[in-house]
C-alpha cells in the first residue's frame, strides 16, 4: 500500500478557532489519518502531520492550504519562527511503496493547483526544487513575507506556479518532497554543555560532520543532562548507527558515555531496521524477509 | 489487519506430484498467500509457509492437512526426519494485531476439526498444549509413527481430539501455537570448528545458555569459516542482541572475532526493531512511533 506523510506548516499558532478550521480540513479527508497537530504560541506557527495513499494526500493538503489562506491574514502576522505564507510550506515525504520521484510528481501536481485557483506564488523545494539553490528552504525563505514583494520581481526570483506577485494576504508558499526526518537525540552522562556543543559542531553537516545531520548541544535542566539534539534530514545516506558511533566516540575523548537516547515523535521503520541490520553484521538482508512486507490489501 | 503464520510439515519430500496437490490447497484458499515451499529429499518432508488472517489460515490449514491424508501412506513412509503422521505438525504463530491465545484458542479449533472429520489423533503441543509435557514436539514424537500404536494405549496418551487410534494411513498429527523463529546464523574468522561447538554450548539453553536459543556449531566449507547456528524461538524473551553480544565476547576468548551474520527466511520486523533500540539505547520506544503502524485498511 502507498503512503505518504505530509507535514504541512501554517502561519497561526495562537487563534484555536482558526487552527480548528484549517486541522477539520484533514479530519474531513477521505483517505488520510491525522497524525499529529503542534501549534507553538511564540512562533504563532502550527505544524499538522498526516499520512495517506498519494492522490488523497494532495488532495488534503490542497483543501488545507486552501483554508489557511482563508482564515489567516499574513499582513497581521508577527511570530518568531521565519514564515513566507499563510500555508509557509508543504512537504511530501515517501513513507511506503512510494519513490522520491512519485513525492516530486504529487508536489509538481499540488504547487500547479495551488498557484492557479488561488492565485500564491508557489516555490518548489528540496527534492522537488527546479534550480539547485531553491533545494535549501532557507534560501527562498530569505527576507521573510516582508521581502518577498521586492525579492519577486528580482531575476531568478519567478515562481515555479502562480502570479509573480506575492498575495499580501497569503504571501507565498513552498511545496516540495524530501526524505523522512528523524529527530535524534542523544544525552550525555555529564552537565558540560560545552561538551554537548563541541559533539553537535563534529557530527553537523555545517561544520565539517556528516551531510545529512542538523545539529545542536543543548541543556535538559529537568534529567540534569546535556543533549546532541539532532534533525537526521536522510537516514539511508547518513544512517542513525554510524552517528551514535561518533557521538560515542567523541564523548569518550572527554571521558563521557552516554547515557541514553530518544527519537522524538514518528520514525519509519526501516530506520531502526536499517540500524539492527548493520550492528548485527548482517552483510546480505532482503527486505522481503520481514514478515510484515508480505501482508496483502 | 490481524496476521497469522501458518508452517504445517508433511511426510512427503520426494513424489512432486503429491507435494503439488498439498500446496495447491493453500494457493487455492482465499486470503491467504504462500510464501515459502520447501522438500527434501532425505527427509522425504515438505514444510510450507503461508500467512493470512486468523480465520481464512485456520481453513487453508485444514484443507491441506486433508489433502496431506489422501496423498501420503505412512505405512509406506521412509525419511530421515523424526515423524509420526501424513500431516506430521501444524503451529500457528502470531505475526501482527494477534495474541499468543488466539492462536490457542485457533489451534484448538482446527485439532477439533481434524480429529472429528479426519478421525485422527491430535496432539496439541508448545503454548497450545493441554499437559505440561505435551509442550515439547520431540516428546509427543518419540518413538515415532511406528511405536504410536503402542504408545497411544498407554496411561497419559490419550490424543487432544480424535479417536484414540492410530490411523494407518494418516498416523497422528500435532498442532500448536508458538512464537515465531528466527534462524539466526553466525559466522566465525575461523576454521575451528571445536571453537564454534564450544560457543553453541554456552548460549543453547539445553547447555546452561540461554533459555529460547538452540544452537549448533557447524563447519561453512563454501566460506571456509565456521558458523554458530541458532534458533531463536523466542525473541522477546531472549533478544538476538544478547546473544549477539555473548557470542562476540565468547569468541573473543579464543581471539576470534564475528565475521558476518546470517537472518535465514522470514523474520518479524519487531525482532530488528528491539534490536535496534536496544543498540541504540533508547529507553523509552513506544511502536507507535513506527509511521508504518499509522496505516489503516
Amino acid at each position: 500500500m502507498k503512503l505518504v506523510e505530509c507535514i504541512p506548516n501554517f502561519s497561526e499558532g495562537r487563534n484555536k478557532d482558526k487552527i480548528a478550521d484549517i486541522v477539520s480540513t484533514i479530519k474531513n479527508s477521505d483517505g488520510v489519518r491525522l497524525l499529529d497537530v503542534s501549534s507553538d504560541y511564540d512562533h504563532n506557527r502550527t505544524v499538522v502531520t498526516f499520512i495517506g495513499g498519494p492522490e488523497d494526500v494532495c488532495q488534503a493538503a490542497y483543501k488545507a492550504c486552501e483554508k489557511g489562506c482563508e482564515v489567516i491574514d499574513m499582513s497581521k502576522h508577527t511570530g518568531e519562527h521565519p514564515r513566507m505564507g499563510a500555508t509557509d510550506v508543504i512537504p511530501f515525504v515517501p513513507v511506503k511503496d512510494v519513490t522520491m520521484d512519485e513525492c516530486i510528481t504529487l508536489a509538481g501536481k499540488l504547487g500547479k493547483r495551488i498557484g492557479d485557483n488561488l492565485h500564491i506564488p508557489v516555490y518548489m523545494y528540496e527534492s522537488a526544487s527546479t534550480k539547485p539553490e531553491r533545494a535549501d528552504l532557507a534560501y527562498i525563505r530569505r527576507g521573510q513575507y516582508e521581502g518577498f514583494f521586492d525579492k519577486i520581481k528580482k531575476t531568478g526570483w519567478e515562481p515555479d506556479f502562480g502570479p509573480r506577485e506575492v498575495s499580501i494576504k497569503s504571501g507565498v508558499t513552498a511545496v516540495g518532497a524530501r526524505p523522512p526526518l528523524v529527530a535524534f537525540n542523544v544525552n550525555l552522562n555529564s552537565r558540560n554543555l560545552g561538551i554537548a556543543k563541541k559533539i553537535a559542531k563534529a557530527v553537523r553537516n555545517s561544520s565539517g560532520g556528516y551531510r545529512y545531520v542538523k545539529a545542536i548541544g543543548v541543556n535538559i535542566t529537568e534529567k540534569n543532562m546535556v543533549q546532541v539534539s539532532m534533525n537526521m534530514t536522510d537516514y539511508k545516506k547518513t544512517p542513525l548507527y554510524r552517528v551514535y558511533e561518533q557521538i560515542k566516540m567523541e564523548a569518550a575523548r572527554y571521558g563521557v558515555s552516554i547515557a541514553e537516547c530518544e527519537i522524538i515523535g514518528l520514525l519509519p521503520s526501516q530506520a531502526l531496521i536499517d540500524t539492527a541490520v548493520s550492528y548485527l553484521q548482517i552483510h546480505s538482508f532482503d527486505n522481503n524477509q520481514l514478515l510484515e512486507n508480505h501482508i496483502f490489501e
